[in-house]
């Protein structure tokens, strides 16, 4: 597959009238003229089109997005206890299908190629996931009361680890739902696979309070004591953190997912990235559940990100368009070991976006990345992953019918 | 002109098979079965559409989205004094022209049938939206340093009063670039000829406290000492008030045009709309310009004011989806005294929505003004203001070239 005379992003500025030529699941080649060695005969037009490689959704939980609307505007516990888990314990694998299958539509247009999720039902997740033709690292969420998902995280794992699109990882929920059991039962699994590890950590203020009142340390603190803590880990929000916390996320260089939107709305409060990027923490974006943002799109969780951390510490200069954009992309190519980039070699999962559109003018060589964050709206029109056309011009085939499926699981799902 | 079949809001739910009927610049009936009597035969298929009345952008420098990406991530007075400033001060007519189509589009494209702007070379902007089709309420700037400026503000309310689109209004800049001479010359201005006064208040702290220890007062209270407070008044920003500075904003029934995106991204402040709400004053949204934004979607602005507040008081339940949707739609219409709504009688200013978008899924009777909110992104398919169609099935008439326009008229004035 050819994509011809793209414009590209490379360091931070406009390159135009580039190909990029992609063989089978990774692109061969990059750069004015080069051509496609695949012998399928397949191009894309890239004139007027920005080729981005894929943006990765660093926390979620795809299948909520049958909940999108269902309760907003309500405190925690009572969101919680009244609306979202009455709901969860009627899920069954059909509504993880569609839940899942709507949200990938949702991430394939705004140009999310992978996404790292944990919840329930996750061999459906990952099925409906590859017929979706999307990139995912999955873990079934893992906690006490719930001893037959601990026992299924094994054999997860060894069902999906030579897949191509589905990478399996371990999941416990939180400090405040696992015990120290099942946290080195996980631990242990993690290490024995080589997989990754996806929690939640020090999302609200009340949690982490608790926790030190009881315990007598932070859950950061307390997950170091275990040996938990490393590159491995993925921890979604932390946003209470200490400045002890802070300090030993960066030196065990554990992946930060941070959700702006969701803390925003759920009012949890304003993650201390200036620290956290201080200390040399390796950053990522998430958009969590459809649920708590309501949309899945990092455009959106880019320009909210930079904005709100520039007024909470009242410094227009800090988190800068490149890097924010870099949470979105490079952070997380690091974080999930992706061999990602518009370069000869890596993965083909990239999408293209319409430069004629007033957002993006006018357009410089050296505001494509401001355009990016600060004004593209996440309208992309054409997404790829491992080499496949996940939609073309806009058209996702199939979608119709997904909307449709999805609406009635909906419907089924309160009805039952 | 005849939409058909098309969904509605109405008291916060979901109502479809609703006919629109369009009769000239007004809607002449809204209801299942309601026939056209305009004679024209124009019908539009509403099937699958949701069908809202016009957004308001209550402040914004439209020709500024010329400056879009420009300059970003800046302290406030390097930004103005080094970047903005100067490319001002080389503004000519035809700038303005294409900054102002190429804003149009934008507002277009996101369901805004009506902004309110203070900008230069105003007959121009004016000039421009007519040929855009959109309605505006429009002020030359006003301050000191440009007595040719308040000269002309009587002389352009005079050109303008009786235009079927633009409405003329008085647009001081700021108490701190306004001698009082020229408030209540302002002042004078907009009683005499019955129209409204736009004005930033109280934006930054710096500002507000420097006048404070200048002055002795507040921005507000010093304005109120004048008499220069009413209805008749639309303040943006208002970021930086003392209880007192809010009771008054609320007690004169001044308009405030509150600008959550552009706020966050100069780090100016959050504006304690809790308190504003609480006091019953009418909140509007404005986007600012497209340099301090840097889009103009009054989407975003929703999503983004209700999620900020509610981080801002740590609470969820704060400023729920309905309240932050009347902020953009009827508190502006009562503000701009604009005869608007989907009901007989209304100027038929209005946009059609696709629902078959996974952002609209899943979509309960209870859930549309959620979706509008928090999920919806801004992607309006058809726009109508004073029944002329903008914008059919995503198709503005001439936008290529305004996109094209737009960049060269950016392009010589950087190298001006």
């Amino acid at each position: 597959m050819l994509i011809r005379n793209a414009s590209i992003v490379a360091g931070g500025r406009l390159l135009r009238d580039q190909n990029i030529a992609i063989d089978g699941p990774r692109i061969s080649g990059v750069g004015p003229g080069i051509a496609d060695e695949s012998g399928d005969g397949e191009v894309i037009e890239g004139r007027g089109k920005l080729a981005i490689s894929g943006l990765v959704n660093a926390h979620t939980h795809l299948a909520m997005t049958l909940f999108r609307g269902y309760a907003d505007d309500m405190e925690l516990m009572p969101w919680l206890s009244e609306k979202i888990w009455p709901l969860e314990a009627k899920l069954t694998a059909e509504d993880i299908r569609w839940g899942v299958k709507l949200g990938c539509l949702e991430m394939i247009r705004s140009g999310i190629t992978c996404y790292n999720d944990m919840y329930y039902f996750m061999d459906e997740a990952a099925r409906a996931t590859k017929e979706m033709g999307l990139r995912a690292v999955l873990s079934g969420v893992l906690f006490d009361m719930r001893p037959d998902l601990i026992e299924d995280a094994e054999p997860f794992i060894r069902r999906w680890k030579n897949d191509d699109l589905i990478v399996p990882a371990v999941g416990p929920h939180a400090v405040y739902t696992c015990s120290e059991e099942t946290l080195s039962r996980a631990l242990d699994l993690a290490e024995k696979h080589d997989v990754m590890i996806h929690i939640h950590l020090s999302e609200t203020r009340s949690e982490v309070e608790s926790f030190a009142k009881n315990r007598g340390k932070s859950p950061v603190e307390y997950l170091d004591s275990l040996g938990f803590l490393s590159d491995r880990v993925v921890a979604a929000h932390c946003v209470w953190l200490s400045p002890q916390d802070v300090s030993i996320i960066a030196d065990r260089g554990v992946n930060v997912a941070h959700c702006s939107i969701s803390n925003h709305k759920l009012a949890s409060g304003i993650a201390p990235l200036d620290r956290l990027a201080r200390a040399g923490a390796r950053i990522c974006l998430g958009t969590d559940g459809a649920s708590s943002n309501n949309s899945l799109n990092l455009f959106q969780e880019m320009k909210t990100t930079a904005i709100a951390q520039k007024c909470a510490h009242s410094r227009p200069d800090l988190f800068a368009a490149g890097e924010v954009w870099r949470m979105a992309t490079e952070n997380a190519y690091t974080a999930f070991r992706l061999d990602m980039g518009l370069r000869a070699g890596a993965i083909a999962d990239l999408s293209l976006i319409d430069l004629k559109k007033p957002w993006f003018c006018p357009l410089a060589d050296d505001n494509i990345v401001s355009h990016l964050v600060y004004s593209a709206q996440g309208g992309v029109e054409t997404t790829i992953v491992g080499g496949r056309v996940l939609m073309r011009g806009g058209v996702i085939p199939g979608e119709e019918e997904i909307l449709e499926r999805a609406q009635e699981q909906f419907n089924d799902l309160l009805a039952r």
